[in-house]
């Protein structure tokens, strides 16, 4: 009792969920994903936001010769995320993951921060 | 007129910028980093969330036989957030690797979900 109207299997460009799917599963699925979207939205301007602080962190930095990174910091860092990981119920490894994701991003942004502070400085 | 009392120089544990730095620049850093720690809190809370959302989209794909990922849907996101990235002046580059290292860790827990589901159906 499947409907088997022309089923356009297999195009390389097609959506994976437009053919055959239950019209009421392929509603909960964008239903889910309309809320991914939202998060991903609200994430990625937090990002923005958070890496507007850490190249601030990063000019300090360089004006006052501390180095990139701080690994006493960082560890500090690691072990919050991870207790608030687990009252969220979100894999604390994943959430450490994640950070270190984040760190290496943001000590890349520094390295070049102090390149650039160091050129003109030295006097 | 700096304080001169002890100043516990490269203790294996110590805080890097907790020796030989202006107090308004420690002042600074601390600012800037607690704003950071509320940015991280937040950004887990919202994986938490997200990873909901994907969990209960792994069980809907995997109660209706449909593949883990989806390169179409992928693709639509990834466009998605190197707009709203650029819009907040955040590198797109950076938000798409970003969004790479999450739907990384959701197919991993897809698969999970369908192995898990596939075991004792096929009948």
């Amino acid at each position: 009792m499947t409907t088997s109207n022309t089923p356009t299997s297999n195009t390389p460009t097609g959506d994976a969920t437009a053919t055959a799917v239950d019209p009421a599963v392929r509603e909960e699925l964008a239903r889910l994903r309309d809320s991914i979207d939202n998060i991903d939205a609200a994430v990625v301007h937090m990002l923005a936001e958070r890496f507007k602080a850490t190249q601030q962190v990063g000019h300090l930095k360089a004006r006052h010769q501390l180095p990139p990174a701080d690994p006493t910091r960082e560890a500090r860092q690691i072990e919050r995320l991870r207790a608030l990981a687990e009252n969220a119920k979100l894999d604390p490894a994943f959430a450490e993951k994640f950070l270190n994701f984040i760190i290496a991003e943001v000590i890349r942004h520094h390295e070049r921060i102090a390149d650039d502070t160091a050129a003109p400085a030295s006097g």
